[in-house]
């Protein structure tokens, strides 16, 4: 069975006979279930609690690393010496057989430690904290990337073709119909990673933390689809990895439309092969 | 327009025409449309900021006084003497126009100090954080209300009826398709409480503020029903409101069903009308 998913035993209630016709009497069955395993993963940074986060486990080092861009710590693959499972001992000094859900960064030359890097984010000045700021100045962070400039140019059909490739390749849905997916896209429509887990945030994290691992950073001319909706947050992962547009199979926030304007960012909600919106910089679409 | 909502100008592609027909050449429109609000929301705690959270405005302080429930905080009325809208001046002494992102809570009696709370459902003993622990060991926290002793039972005609019942008092979604839900129902069927947001944990947290600022916890005999997936911290929201049965239109994890289980707690599944699974605790069901 796969790392991401568990199984359980389950009832299932349901007011259809076998045969698929409607019946007034409900139908019960008692059967094996599968569903997308969830645990929770403890960062390190040189050997210092940073950070617990639920996830999916599988790609753990993808989410690492891509965790550490999201928070505005690392930007480049010298910047991430080295990512490893903890090693970890019991209260009797015994060494722990599950250590998969501790790992513990070391960061190079160049990358901005945590404090630091929140730090440049909070631009406030005034007395009360976020009231006296936009809200994006309050909650934004820094990138070290451009995507205003970002001369990527797509077809409209290969935007709206995205969703069913990215349905394709989820493994972990097709199993549990429980998971989020990000995938990154090429102009061409190739896709260069696609990654699953119950987090939606996990889930392009993953795919952001492949591509600083493989140095790719700033993700210049690539589309992230994304199969849920549009937050602030994902809109934030996106443009400090240097991702120009970013499709969500849902709706955008209004947040998430401000952050995209503000960034120069594609921003495209309800995308469902039929159709699609485009909330922002509309010009890059063919 | 509603505290909830925005509007935005945005370019609608589509392939079909007027009439729904297939095209094949794309139909472009640009048109004004509404999305969901998201903005950040800084509660502090007898002034001291202690948290940052994305959130749909509106049902604030039920927000707040829920959250301060899910994190172990409070969990009654009289531990929470005061929520209020903060009162900000800029950096010039002047008095700041938009203080409804900032919220200050002073605690009463009883109620258990954010650090202390959090110190107490860290349970790790071994050298290596959370890898010596079960999962729901190193991140769960502990209830003061019991589920498993709940004696509900409801029709599996009426649990099937709960997600219809939710969407047709979803406001925000009827606007903007972009929002969850949480409601909270009777055994009788009767809704008690509904609010959305943009985040799913949000909705929970104020229908669980909306019932400890009543007075009503723990919340026995009803039936949290919610719009998107089951997490293992949906299900920790609803164990430490002494909510007896958590219901959700998609899928749980696998950590969902091991909290569900170990709580006591009634945990169903892709509730959608004509059928629903049941993970754990079915004698609930009749």
């Amino acid at each position: 069975m796969a790392a991401g998913l568990a199984r359980t035993r389950v009832t299932r209630v349901r007011w259809t006979d076998a045969s698929g016709e409607d019946s007034a009497a409900p139908q019960v069955s008692r059967r094996e279930d599968v569903v997308a395993r969830e645990e929770p993963l403890e960062i390190r940074i040189g050997g210092t609690s940073w950070s617990v986060t639920m996830r999916t486990p599988g790609d753990d080092f993808d989410l690492v690393a891509g965790f550490l861009v999201s928070e505005g710590v690392i930007a480049a693959p010298s910047e991430l010496m080295s990512l490893r499972y903890c090693a970890g001992f019991d209260e009797h000094g015994r060494r722990e057989e599950n250590t998969y859900n501790v790992i513990d960064a070391v960061l190079g030359r160049g990358a901005i430690p945590p404090d630091e890097a929140g730090a440049r984010h909070s631009t406030t000045t005034s007395a009360c904290g976020i009231c006296g700021t936009t809200s994006i100045d309050a909650v934004g962070k820094q990138s070290r990337f451009d995507v205003a400039g970002d001369d990527i140019r797509v077809d409209a059909d290969l935007l709206a073709s995205l969703p069913d490739a990215l349905r394709e390749h989820q493994a972990l849905f097709d199993r549990t119909g429980g998971v989020h997916a990000a995938g990154l896209f090429a102009a061409s429509g190739d896709l260069l990673c696609l990654r699953e887990d119950v987090g939606r945030h996990n889930a392009v994290d993953k795919v952001v933390g492949w591509g600083v691992r493989e140095g790719r950073l700033p993700l210049r001319g690539t589309i992230l689809q994304v199969s849920g909706r549009a937050s602030f947050e994902l809109v934030q992962k996106a443009r400090l990895a240097g991702i120009p547009i970013l499709a969500a199979v849902s709706a955008p926030s209004s947040l998430a439309v401000d952050l995209a304007k503000e960034s120069g960012m594609t921003l495209l909600g309800f995308s469902r092969g039929q159709s699609f919106t485009v909330y922002t910089r509309p010009d890059r679409i063919l």
